[in-house]
């Protein structure tokens, strides 16, 4: 008996045949004999029709508004679901985040979760307060602030809520539904030999999640990692009934400790993001605080500046600055440096929207030397230009031109030997 | 200044240009220097989609799991309008059920309002707590119940949560806004010379109400008239700005205490209801208690019995008994009648669909000795044949033939002095 927490995203919920298929996932963990609680999120489609609407309404909406609009596409989720599970013989109840209640602060449209009372919804799953263990269906995605208003998480919160719900219930796992079977060594799509990863490990999925790996969203990820929760990814297009789901093992991958990873590879996967621009400036007057000078303004406009490579010149009087930044933000940005009233000195600005960030990732970097001279051998051998570099503990990024992209995935998928057989 | 409450139902609200219309609706109010609260149904068509949904998941829903899914049609056209309101620049908020909170039994998908705390959407709306008035945009037709869940009120309940939070808030007046303007003296698609009543004391609207006028729920003028809220059923579809609404008096029509009606007419209008069907039990064996044996199985199926009609034969040995009730209960009644074990003996049971019920309804009867014998008078002289009378102090009901439901409905109309001009 384990107490499992299961997380439906929107195509999993799209209409009332795919929520009788997510009953059926349901009913085969109650059946085994574990504690159930669901997180849903809306019916896929259904939070771009609210958003628009709030939009429609008023292009400068009050965020607190758009959380009541919104959030109802899970509250609808939840009871359909609820009702589903009913007829198929398994008690079941929905919870808003109210209901629970699951607190926020008061960040309305892109809220933190600040405490979860699990003592209610406990009580009910585990049958300690009515006698029948019951399944807690959750509306995914949203909590109260504290001022009693409905408040979401912002988009990919249904992952968050999920996470936090597994943690504050005790949960021995949190298994998220999507649309693939578990995390890859790297895309399938770019690398043909990408395998499926039975375990990683949170630090490594979190670098995975950060730099471009989509199938978790980073904050579900760190919110696993600090509270220990196991989070177990798995398909949610599986025959329910199959017989190999009900196992110990199913199919998937398990994000967990890394203690509970056996035999830790050197690198684990390959993860690359094409949503790069770089920025250089040249020869620009090196005095103290020219950093600040550059990276002060574009902090203020929002503007999330990643690798940044600082070389000053033998004379010590100018310095070349590289950056990047997210593709979107490029054009702003230029604005912003080359403002006349802004201040920095220097001779020319240079820059490309053409650039991916390719990294390798693995905890067992920490204990072997020469990873990173690997990459870069073998990144040359291939006549592929490394534009940037940053390490840090367990993986090590490199900017390169997003022509070579394929090609050096490929190439360091196998240089770590992580193709399938 | 006043302290309104406005309701708006499905079609007011149907799509975003339409909540445009209902917000210069509301923002006229407010520009007048009232104090306003506005209660929302969901878009047209919204509540059967959500309620079609539930069937499909399961055709024997759990009431609680409906309501949290049929309620956030609501939600969302509170969070819609509070979003135009501020986009014209009129302060607003919405507010659920459970926020303000408002009450209810545990009766889940046709709860009844126990109680509204009305103190914080009364600091909100006066202004005193925040210094400016606030427009409360409520979402209509729902309250918590005592476990904490979403609970709705029933069809047609947005009027009755209007009237309810009109009461709570001390309103001077609860604005109905519909698709007709105001209150007739009889349907004006039957009878071409009905006219619009500017005032109609409480009782009369509900006889009107219960008699057939579709123009209120019976339940929300029961509470109306227990509260002495004042309520003005006015057109939606009028143009916001017109001159004319920004006046005292505008047109429509007020339900009020008898009292502020100076002029009270004997007659105030013609009802009839086409939903009746008649059933005549012939020769039933008279003894003590036939009644009860007759009723009390109809009862206990939930078929509402109205005219009751009883004759004892002249030896005292047998009685004829006529009844009315709803046309779809029909054959369910004479199911259970005719049931070999039912225990009640008659020679014949008579029935009929083809029946309709027309209605005078008047406060001034009371002190009027004659209108009934008046009324049948003038339907025998148009060979109206009447199959059963039951009255009022206010009221008269006769049972006639379908066929000159028109004849009848004209010839009372006239009769009365109602005829327009």
């Amino acid at each position: 008996m384990a107490r499992l927490v299961l997380k439906f995203g929107g195509t999993s919920v799209a209409d009332l045949e795919r929520i009788r298929t997510v009953a059926r996932h349901v009913k085969r963990e109650v059946d085994a004999g574990h504690e159930v609680a669901v997180v849903v999120s809306a019916m896929s489609g259904k939070t771009n029709e609210l958003v628009a609407w709030c939009r429609e309404a008023s292009p400068m909406h009050d965020a607190r508004e758009y959380d009541a609009v919104v959030a109802s596409g899970e509250q609808v989720t939840s009871g359909l679901l609820a009702i589903t599970l009913q007829g198929m013989g398994v008690d079941a109840r929905s919870w808003q985040g109210w209901q629970i209640p699951l607190k926020t602060d008061a960040s309305h449209g892109s809220a933190r979760i600040e405490s979860i009372d699990a003592e209610k919804l406990v009580g009910r799953m585990s049958g300690s307060e009515t006698g029948t263990p019951q399944v807690a269906v959750i509306a995914g995605f949203q909590g109260i602030s504290p001022d009693g208003r409905i408040a979401t998480l912002g988009r990919g919160g249904s992952d968050t809520s999920a996470v936090a719900i597994a943690a504050a219930v005790g949960a021995d796992r949190c298994d998220i539904y999507t649309d693939v079977d578990g995390v890859y060594t790297t895309d399938p799509r770019v690398a043909s030999k990408a395998t499926r990863m039975d375990k990683i490990a949170f630090e490594e999925m979190l670098e995975m999640a950060s730099l471009g790996a989509k199938v978790l969203q980073v904050r579900s990820v760190e919110l696993a990692m600090v509270h220990g929760v196991r989070v177990f990814v798995r398909s949610s297009f599986d025959d329910p009934e199959a017989p190999e789901l009900a196992t110990d093992t199913p199919v998937g991958t398990l994000i967990c400790d890394e203690e509970e990873i056996m035999e830790e590879q050197v690198v684990t996967g390959i993860a690359f993001s094409r949503d790069e621009a770089q920025i250089s400036l040249r020869r620009v007057k090196d005095r103290p605080g020219v950093a600040a000078s550059v990276f002060g303004p574009l902090a203020e406009a929002g503007i999330n500046v990643d690798m940044i490579v600082q070389i000053i010149s033998a004379d010590g009087a100018t310095t070349d600055i590289t950056f990047t930044l997210p593709e979107g933000d490029y054009d702003r940005a230029v604005g912003i440096l080359e403002h006349p009233e802004s201040g920095i000195e220097f001779d020319a600005l240079n820059g490309s929207k053409d650039v991916v960030k390719v990294s390798v990732i693995g905890i067992g970097m920490r204990s072997h030397a020469g990873v990173a001279a690997d990459a870069f051998k073998a990144l040359s051998e291939k006549n592929i230009n490394i534009r940037a570099i940053t390490t840090s503990e367990i993986k090590i990024s490199v900017l390169i031109d997003a022509a070579y992209t394929e090609l050096a995935v490929r190439t360091l998928h196998s240089l770590y030997g992580l193709d399938a057989a």
